[in-house]
């Protein structure tokens, strides 16, 4: 049977193409509505991509707080992808035909400047998403109208093709994703792991307050990312954490020993303390 | 001159009501469309009001943003505000009059329990604020509509009054607002700091890689918050960080100095670091 690999949709969004980069043509793709549903969807299928942060925009939440009360599978993987506006048109259109371009507004206002220079006479419309601008202009009789979309939507709707690529004002707009495994291949020489963390009260010294440097001095690893989010408690301002730890150890044999040493340093003092992915 | 006090508007929402509970009668109050906007009226305005947290929602996105580009004052101290919601009638009206009732979405659903047992005949709408709310009662030539809002509506808005206080279905949801000064008055025995941290390429030992562990061993202080959101620069993944720190010297006295060496210490490794809050 072929592996199944649930994303956020709909097709050809940055995070279906990011899902493509990852598993190319040889799994079934299969589009989720939200975030939640996306990682929901480890209960069947195999594997399931979600945004984490962008460059720009910063952490996604609702993955986040999906990861709080993930039951099924764990992060294996991570892919960054840099994103790459692209003028889709239907086959045959050159830029002289076009004169509208559609697509979702934060992609119009991301592109103003090639918009200006490129298409001045063109009226721009927004759509709900890139995608959906790359279908409305896959299903155009006429040639007149542009989308503004991920190069993905040219394999995923009929007759498109890319007239120029990489058109967005800022050139440093990146979008890393997760991908997570139902039952995942963890590669046996991993060198980072994302811990879930949530402060018991009671576990810290003062007894009251909450202290990250006590917490990362018992961690004793290297956290290069960190998110907060407030615990699936009804206790206000309890907050889970997100650490992302990387191997420090020159000796990589030692660091899955590192590791696991540090969780029960942490279980010690009375956190819950979680790992959800390896990669 | 009375002194003038921006808050995230319009008149009656939840920002408003932290305000008045933290200035009372005895300024100005002038609303902001936006929480840039609030935090910008710094230039102006003599205090500034905005929310930090939810204890459900988590982090505003929005206020951290602002900071990262903070221009003029600083915060001066925190409002804790229990979120109350009230159903707000036309004066005279009562429990039996009333077949609608009205509300942002949010404040709707986060009173369910409460309308299926005591209004279980009544229509409900959505409205965009609570306060636009309170404000349709407020101006309606009937009984029959109540409005579930923040208790500083019936101040804000004219012939309306609370019949029922604390209607929400879950009763630990509060927000936690920042009061920012144009010319803080600061506290001389502040127990509090905020501190906005940004890592340079090349401040960490690794050279390629910000590790916060390093950093908060660096700052040697009590960190009770953080929070991280993309730095203002061009550089992809590269992150400001908001802490909150905290005395915890025995000797309260010793603690501006703590603060001040830790400052210096994070300074010669590289990192930009400001204060940006002391309460």
């Amino acid at each position: 049977m072929k592996v199944r690999v649930g994303f956020l949709g709909p097709l050809g969004t940055y995070t279906h193409q990011a899902a493509h980069e990852y598993f190319q043509d040889s799994v079934i793709y299969n589009e989720r509505k939200t975030i939640a549903e996306t990682l929901e969807s480890l209960e069947t299928l195999d594997y399931a991509v979600v945004p984490r942060e962008n460059s720009i925009f910063g952490s996604v939440i609702e993955t986040f707080d999906g990861l709080k009360v993930l039951k099924r599978g764990s992060i294996q993987d991570e892919v960054v992808l840099k994103i790459q506006h692209c003028l889709v048109v239907k086959k045959g259109a050159r830029l002289s035909d076009i004169d509208c371009v559609i697509s979702h507004e934060q992609a119009l206002g991301q592109c103003q400047k090639f918009l200006a220079e490129r298409l001045p006479s063109a009226t721009t419309t927004g759509m709900i998403s890139t995608a959906a601008a790359a279908q409305k202009v896959s299903k155009s009789q006429t040639l007149n109208v542009a989308a503004i979309c991920s190069e993905i939507c040219v394999t995923t709707f009929e007759n498109l093709e890319i007239l120029v690529r990489g058109i967005q004002d800022q050139n440093s707009n990146y979008t890393r994703f997760f991908v997570l495994g139902r039952n995942p291949d963890i590669n046996p020489s991993f060198t980072h792991a994302l811990l879930r963390v949530t402060p018991q009260r009671g576990c810290t010294d003062s007894d009251t307050t909450f202290d990250l440097t006590e917490l990362l001095k018992t961690i004793d690893l290297s956290v290069i990312h960190i998110d907060r989010r407030p615990a699936p408690v009804s206790e206000p301002f309890l907050d889970t954490y997100f650490l992302e730890v990387v191997s420090s150890s020159k000796k990589a044999s030692e660091w899955p020993e590192q590791l696991s040493q540090s969780i029960s340093r942490v279980r010690g003092k009375g956190y819950l303390v979680e790992i959800i992915g390896r990669w």
